[in-house]
C-alpha cells in the first residue's frame, strides 16, 4: 500500500466561493466559524422533522429526539415504528452503557421471559447497504475517507456510498442510531437499539443496521453511567435506566412536541457550514487542517423558531 | 483535489506475515480480535507507567489515572507536575463537560479570587509540536490520515509526524488530556486541564498543548453531567463535581498505586492488535474495512498481573 499521505490540502480559494453562495456574505468574518454561517441561514434552509419518522424516548432524565431514516432501512424503520405504536419499549430499561461506545436499550428480560414483540417482525433482514437509488438529495463531502470510496451528507444524515458497487449506507457517527443483532444478519428485529456515544466506531458501517439518529438529547444516552459486566452491560446488582414510553412524534399532541427542524444538507449553505468546520479561523486557532473528516462535520439542529 | 478515493485495502497476507512475528500465532483463529492477540502478550510487551510521570486524580466517583507525557511537552508537563506537588488541584472542581467534546477542570474561582499557582509559572510556551527527535519509539501505523502527513504511535501515545517540517505532536484522540488556553499560545499553564470525552476532535491538533492521556478512569469523566452554559461550563446553579485531591504517583504509598501497564507500542505485538483491529474477522463482522483509524487504534492498558 501507499505510505505516502495522500490528501492535499483544499486551497483557500474554495472557501472563497463556497461563501460566494451566502446572500450576506459580506457580514462574515474573512474565516468564519460553522455557527457564524449558521446565523445567516434562511428559513428555507431548514426542514422540520417528519412527525411519521420521528421518535420520543422519555427517560426519566429527559426526552431523547431520534429521526428515522427509512431510506437507508426501510424494513428496520417500519418494524420500529410498528413496535413504538403498540408501546413495546414503554417501561423498558437501558441495557448497557460501554464507554467510548455506545448505549444500548431495550427488554431486560429478553433471554428468560421476553415481552411479545406484538404485530413486529422477529426478523427483519439486514438493511447494511441500501441501493444508491435510495439515497436522496446526497452532496458529496470533499475530503477522503478511510471506510468509504465515498462520503457526504443525505437529508442531513452522515453516508458512505460505493459508486462500483452503487449501494449507499449510514455511517456510525456520534448519535447514530442502530438495530443491535446478534451473528446472523437477520437477526435484529429493532427491539434492541443503540446509539453511538463515542469516538465513531466506523468500522461497524455495513456491518449493521443503522435506522437514523439522535438529533436531541444525547446527553441522556452519553452521560449513562457504564455498565459493570463485559461490553458493558450492565449487571443484575447495577440499577438501569428505565424507559417512560417511546411514541412516534405524529401520535403525541402538539402542545407537546419538540419542533426542531435539521438544516437542509442539500442547501447551499451547508456547503458552508462543512467548509467553516474546514477552514477554521479566527484569533484562537493557529492551526487549520484544512480537513473534517465525516463525523466532525456539524449538523445544525435547532428549535423552530418561534413566531 | 483528488475526488477519488485514495485508499487501497490491505491485502490479507498483511495479516499473515505480520502474525509471524507472534510465538503462539498457531493459537489465533484466522483473522483474531485484538482482544485475541492481547492474551498472547509477554510480560516484555508491556511497561509499568512511570510513576513520576503517572498523575492520581482522586474524585468522589473514584481515580483517574493520567500519564503525562513529558517527550511531548515538556515544558507543559513539568509545571503541572509542580502544581501537583504544591497540592494545587486539591480543592478544585470540574468546570465544564460539553456533550461529544471535552470534560474540563480547574479553579472555579479563577477569574474572580484565582488559587495562588505557587512556585508553578502562570504563562507556559505552548508546545503544539515538538522536534521529530523527540519522539521515541515511533512506529507508523499504515493507514491514511486526513489531519497529518503521517500518523503512528509514540511510547503508547497516538501522534501525528511532518516530516517535511520535522515536527511530531499528540492527536486528540478520545481520552487524551490538554492545556486550556485562551487566544495567547503562552495562556495555558496547566492550571486547567481537559480531557476529550467524544469524537476525536483532531482539528485541535497543532493549535494546543496536549500533555498526556488517560488510561484509566475515562468513564468518570465522560459520564458527567453536562454543563448547561455556552460550551457546555457548569452554572452557577449546576453541581460542580469537586477534585479531592491530584498526586503524583510517586508520591503515593506503594500500597495504594493503581499498578497499571501500558502495551509497549514498538512491541512486534502491538503491530499485530492494530492489524486485528483493521481487518476484523470472527463470525459478526460481515464487511472489513481494512483500514483502522488512528483514534480507533487500541492502545491495551492493564493491571500488572499479580505474582
Amino acid at each position: 500500500m501507499s505510505l505516502t499521505h495522500p490528501f492535499r490540502a483544499l486551497p483557500l480559494s474554495i472557501l472563497a466561493i463556497s461563501l460566494a453562495s451566502l446572500a450576506h456574505a459580506a457580514d462574515l468574518p474573512v474565516r468564519p466559524s460553522a455557527g457564524d454561517v449558521v446565523k445567516l441561514s434562511k428559513p428555507s434552509d431548514w426542514r422540520p422533522l417528519d412527525p411519521n419518522n420521528t421518535l420520543y424516548m422519555e427517560l426519566p432524565t429527559g426526552r431523547v429526539v431520534i429521526e428515522l431514516a427509512p431510506d437507508f432501512a426501510p424494513q428496520g424503520a417500519a418494524n420500529i415504528k410498528t413496535l413504538v405504536r403498540e408501546g413495546y419499549f414503554d417501561g423498558l430499561a437501558m441495557l448497557r452503557s460501554q464507554d467510548n461506545y455506545v448505549a444500548q436499550w431495550g427488554d431486560p428480560n429478553a433471554e428468560t421471559k421476553p415481552k411479545s414483540l406484538g404485530s413486529a417482525k422477529a426478523k427483519v433482514p439486514g438493511e447494511f447497504t441500501v441501493p444508491m437509488a435510495n439515497d436522496k438529495h446526497f452532496v458529496r463531502q470533499q475530503d477522503a475517507d478511510g471506510y468509504a470510496p465515498q462520503i457526504g451528507h443525505s437529508n442531513g444524515f452522515p453516508v458512505g456510498r460505493d459508486p462500483k458497487a452503487k449501494t449507499t449506507w449510514l455511517a456510525h457517527c456520534y448519535g447514530m442510531v442502530g438495530v443491535g443483532r446478534d451473528n446472523d444478519t437477520d437477526s435484529g428485529s429493532g427491539a434492541e437499539l443503540y446509539a453511538v456515544t463515542g469516538n465513531a466506531p466506523r468500522h461497524l458501517d455495513r456491518n449493521i443496521t443503522l435506522v437514523g439518529r439522535v438529533v436531541s438529547g444525547m446527553p441522556l444516552l452519553a452521560g449513562l453511567p457504564r455498565g459493570g459486566e463485559a461490553m458493558g452491560f450492565y449487571g443484575a446488582s447495577e440499577a438501569r435506566m428505565p424507559i417512560k414510553s417511546v411514541r412516534l412524534e405524529a401520535d403525541v399532541p402538539e402542545a407537546e412536541r419538540s419542533h426542531l427542524e435539521v438544516m437542509r444538507s442539500e442547501a447551499a449553505i451547508y456547503k458552508d457550514v462543512v467548509d467553516a468546520a474546514r477552514n477554521r479561523g479566527g484569533p484562537w486557532n493557529k492551526f487549520t487542517p484544512h480537513y473534517v473528516e465525516l463525523c466532525n462535520a456539524p449538523i445544525p439542529v435547532r428549535e423552530h423558531p418561534k413566531d
